[in-house]
């Protein structure tokens, strides 16, 4: 196979099948080079993590069991660096060619995962969320995208960036592939079961699109509410006020947890990451404890207000990024500050835990957009299911276009 | 491969590699019926279960894990019925037979692994353990059995009892081994890592125990005291008063999640089940709203105290289980009062979340029985570490008997 695209990493394409039945025969994967793979040595995203660390003495718990199911492993796809980023611009490796917006960014961390799916080089691929991970890049390259509930998907051979934050999510071209891969990888014990009810809408959040983007994001907004018959305006930012202030609670617990999970080897090698990353890691070492305390504090607090909202069948429905995906002949500096931008928007599902879906459902100036849609923390399965109702094109004159 | 000590399903003998390579090549384990294995149903110890239930789609992820590192699968053993006992008998597959101890039974209700393991028909194998039923069979077998911190194995394709006690354990003839194959299944957010510096004794817990357990258990405990130059003797029921509380609150939040994760098919399915796990599941059932609420609030209290206690480097000694397996030829209701008792001293990590380690250093008239040490959260490594330094036989004359 050939790697058009830039997706994958330099030596990463390989072919590992386990076995032809299950019921993912015939689909092929590929998976962000934060999963291990055993005999493989993991980059991060860094080729001097890559070389300190040994191969991986078994496959990440997620990559086993899909191909237990019947999948076909193709490669090991780019990451930004530790995850840490979501710009798609990898210092040491490149940046991934977006097939579907040229001369735009794929988005990151999960830049190589949406890459390939959206070349069509694979059928689905895994990538991580910690603040934006795999929702950002599906809605910046026109692909579906989950991130899970926190904690249904295990993170057992997973490099960690942010464990509170961390999950394992996923890309598919089409609503149903997203569900058969969510059957296989999320566990059962926490499933919550519900009919949604009511469509709540962030309003605050898509106060900050640029009018181009919302106008192209109106259609389906109204296709959503005239299904509910009704929607309800909320605030995202809930208690904290604004979406800078949750950006910031944010911030501070992810710094924390990356610099307690990767500190130790950032310490000994600042001269082996790329500026900007390496600026992120500084950043994070000064946090203090008082500060983290006090956004902990704060987090318990936007988790009872969210979870309180969501409860009993309400979904709600934001934008899954700031825009559609930045040029990427950018000056560095404005792509990070669109990068905490996006944060204002899409850190609630990592604060609250909760799962969050991206639909591929609009355009801006021929670019993907996406859609996204949150549910109670355990409604993955309702989530995917109602996206899949939404997303499929109602045969002309049907009636069947209800929930 | 011959299965002489009937620890395996009836037609639960296959052989399964993946890799020849890895961490784990040339090693052989078992997986207690309760994990998936792509292709097979699931039994959960009950034959209308499994034909209630397809095949398998995929591997549980740790089976997967395991064996992408290497190891041999040789079959799936027998567990008590949804796991929901601690004696090793089921009412439709036999109890498994006790090499180690004639005429008595394994334990469960990872029974078949605990047999497969102590008989040397495997080098290892998972079990599950929610309130006991990795570390009791371990006592019961003369075997090293952990039960991990909660949640750091992945659970996804194990039928759930108990999710929020339940925890994927398992069982090795060495302390090495276990730790070997903690290497590999246990995630590296969640890790404590530091200095076992106190000893704590749990010494209402050892006042259960017949004088007779108590002497065979004391040079042991000896050693312990020696190694850390003092002991402080603390009441493992803590701010519940007694370890029948203790008990009690397990049983309540055990009951509801039980019934919560199987109650749907236990309802169409009375008639195939054995009558006291039957029985138990009425219980579940019966279980109300205001006695959960008010159990869980008590757990609440209780992890904290728990906590507080292991924090900063302390290791709590309790005995693994009540004494050494009791006899096959006694009444289910006996063993079914056994258990309730064995509880008592079992339930404390499943409720606080923390990591038991059983080690088989003690004999009771020839029976195994099996002395545990417990850590805070994420204590899992310094706790197989030390375990591994403590039952290791010192060269004569050595000097390196000293942690």
């Amino acid at each position: 196979m050939q790697d058009p695209l830039g997706a994958f990493m330099p030596d990463g394409l390989f072919s590992l099948q386990e076995t032809e039945v299950g019921p993912l025969a015939g689909l092929t994967f590929a998976v962000k080079d934060l999963f291990d793979v055993a005999g493989q040595a993991t980059s991060a995203g860094n080729p001097a993590f890559r070389r300190d660390h040994p191969e991986a003495s078994a496959h990440a718990a997620s990559v086993a069991r899909l191909l237990s199911a019947g999948a076909r492993l193709i490669g090991k796809t780019i990451t930004d660096e530790f995850a840490y980023g979501m710009n798609g611009i990898n210092g040491h490796y490149g940046a991934p060619t977006n097939s579907e917006a040229p001369g735009r960014v794929t988005g990151g961390s999960s830049s190589g995962s949406a890459a390939a799916v959206a070349g069509g080089l694979c059928d689905f691929a895994l990538g991580s969320d910690t603040g934006g991970s795999v929702r950002v890049p599906a809605s910046y390259c026109g692909l579906f995208g989950l991130r899970p509930t926190h904690g249904r998907v295990p993170l057992v051979g997973v490099v960690p960036l942010a464990p509170s934050f961390d999950t394992v999510g996923w890309f598919a071209r089409d609503a149903a592939l997203l569900a058969r891969i969510a059957a296989l990888l999320l566990n059962r014990e926490a499933v919550a079961s519900f009919e949604p009810r009511r469509l709540l809408l962030a309003e605050d959040a898509f106060a900050l699109l640029d009018p181009a983007v919302r106008t192209a994001l109106d259609p389906q907004v109204k296709r959503l509410k005239d299904r509910f018959g009704s929607v309800t305006a909320i605030n995202l930012a809930g208690p904290m006020g604004n979406l800078e202030n949750l950006r910031e609670v944010f911030r501070l617990i992810q710094a924390r947890e990356a610099w307690t999970a990767q500190g130790g080897w950032v310490t000994r090698h600042w001269e082996d990451i790329s500026p900007d990353v390496a600026e992120r890691f500084h950043q994070a070492a000064a946090v203090t404890d008082v500060q983290v305390q006090a956004a902990e504090k704060q987090r318990v607090v936007y988790t009872e207000w969210l979870s309180e909202l969501l409860h009993e069948g309400a979904l709600l429905c934001l934008p899954s990024a700031l825009g559609p995906a930045p040029r990427l002949d950018q000056p560095i500096d404005s792509l990070g500050e669109w990068r905490l931008n996006t944060l204002r928007i899409s850190c609630a599902s990592p604060l609250a835990r909760t799962p969050q879906i991206s639909l591929p459902v609009a355009q801006v100036g021929g670019l993907p957009m996406g859609l996204s849609l949150m549910a109670q923390q355990g409604g993955d399965e309702t989530l995917l299911a109602f996206a899949g109702r939404f997303t499929q094109t109602p045969e002309p004159g049907s009636q069947l276009d209800v929930f």
